[in-house]
């Protein structure tokens, strides 16, 4: 297992935790081996860096990634992967909102959804060494279009980054004393890299604002149930998203 | 500890989890003999509840709660309290979406806020007491008045309540296989117990509607950035948000 950095000291934790046996700073060298890629970058440099390692690997390496926006970054690939690699889309929907070698997890995979977007390009070849390698990590593989994936993860996840910003954003410090864990739980994804999130809700932007219309009724249902102090309704709504987050599971 | 509860089997699950030490269906036999009497039930209920407890008890007995609301219960305890007990409020920021014996921790309330929210009935020696209860259970203890206390827990508790409530409606099922730890932890709290929030929210309603204001506000100017494509202001609003949630701690 190569990995690829841009800091020596990144792959030096990186190894010394166990998920990289060697490390690089070159891409070119990190890949001339390689059977496998995984493109772990921020959304935007995600096709460059999957054309970059197109040039660099052996005729038929596998190349994926595991960026949360698909449908651009699979377009971009497409027009300019070299003939010698080949390419799927991934998104592992595993993670927090910390960052770097010394939050690695070797369970981090285990039991969580990957979502693998092949093309027309792909060969059943391709889809069966993908699934395999997700498999192997204790991941469960489903298969989507590049443009189902996008308009599914702004409902399942963006939506959920919108709402936990806006909240950090409107308690008052003031009463930060009084937080118990549902408002550390409801924003704790708001601490996730900025950078990065700018990056995906403008990627995903046209399915994110989609899916923050249901969201902007439901919360103003409330609003109104609450103002006229229609008890029934209130708790009807409650009633509602309790059972709805049951099923969602822990 | 003399559990009072609505159900033996209840009563059989605290004693075996080591949470009480006898047990009673009675209140006014449960509280003949104590000294200090917490009342941990919904809010509608709790002035009721302390005032009938207020009547059995033997003089001098320190009454407290665990209400989610301040104003309203104190507000009815104080115009019928018996003379013979002594009734101070308290809300304890701790616990989860769960309920029963089956769920309860010995070290709840270390490192945890509790507010109390004493009035000009109440003595020096009646604070001392209370304090000295929620702080021999690790808590730290924290004094507003009722009405600075809803003000305060509208937005650092309610007002995340009402939004997590909305995202678990907002959020189709065909769409909960994709979810990922962000959308678990920002709608955990959805899953509470319906009446229960159904009238804290109704007892806290116009701070609620309040704190709400700041909320919508935030998601709206975080929907204009998107829509604009306007990438600084929505990378700013992430990092202010990043930076706020970061200061609330784990």
């Amino acid at each position: 297992v190569i990995g690829i950095g841009r800091r020596e000291q990144s792959l030096r934790q990186a190894s010394e935790v166990g998920a990289i046996t060697d490390g690089t700073l070159e891409l070119a060298q990190g890949v001339s081996k390689a059977s496998l890629v995984v493109v772990c970058t921020p959304v935007d440099q995600i096709a460059e860096h999957v054309l970059a390692a197109s040039r660099s690997c052996p005729a038929g390496t596998l190349i994926t990634d595991a960026g949360s926006t698909k449908a651009n970054i699979v377009e971009q690939v497409a027009g300019a992967l070299d003939s010698r690699a080949r390419f799927i889309g991934s998104h592992p929907l595993a993670g927090s909102e910390k960052r770097g070698p010394s939050q690695s997890q070797a369970d981090l995979f285990v039991g969580r959804a990957v979502v693998i977007t092949p093309t027309a390009r792909n060969s059943q070849q391709d889809l069966a060494e993908i699934e395999d390698f997700w498999t192997s990590l204790g991941a469960q593989v489903l298969t989507m279009t590049p443009q189902e994936h996008d308009r599914a993860v702004a409902a399942s996840s963006h939506l959920a980054h919108l709402v936990a910003v806006a909240l950090a954003q409107a308690v008052p410090e003031a009463h930060h004393g009084l937080a118990a864990g549902g408002l550390r739980d409801t924003t704790r994804i708001a601490a996730g890299d900025a950078e990065l999130w700018t990056q995906i809700l403008l990627d995903n932007r046209d399915n994110v604002l989609e899916a923050l219309e249901p969201f902007e009724r439901a919360l103003g249902a409330l609003r109104k149930a609450l103002e006229s102090g229609d008890r029934p309704r209130v708790r009807q709504i409650l009633m509602d998203a309790k059972k709805k987050r049951d099923a969602l599971g822990n």
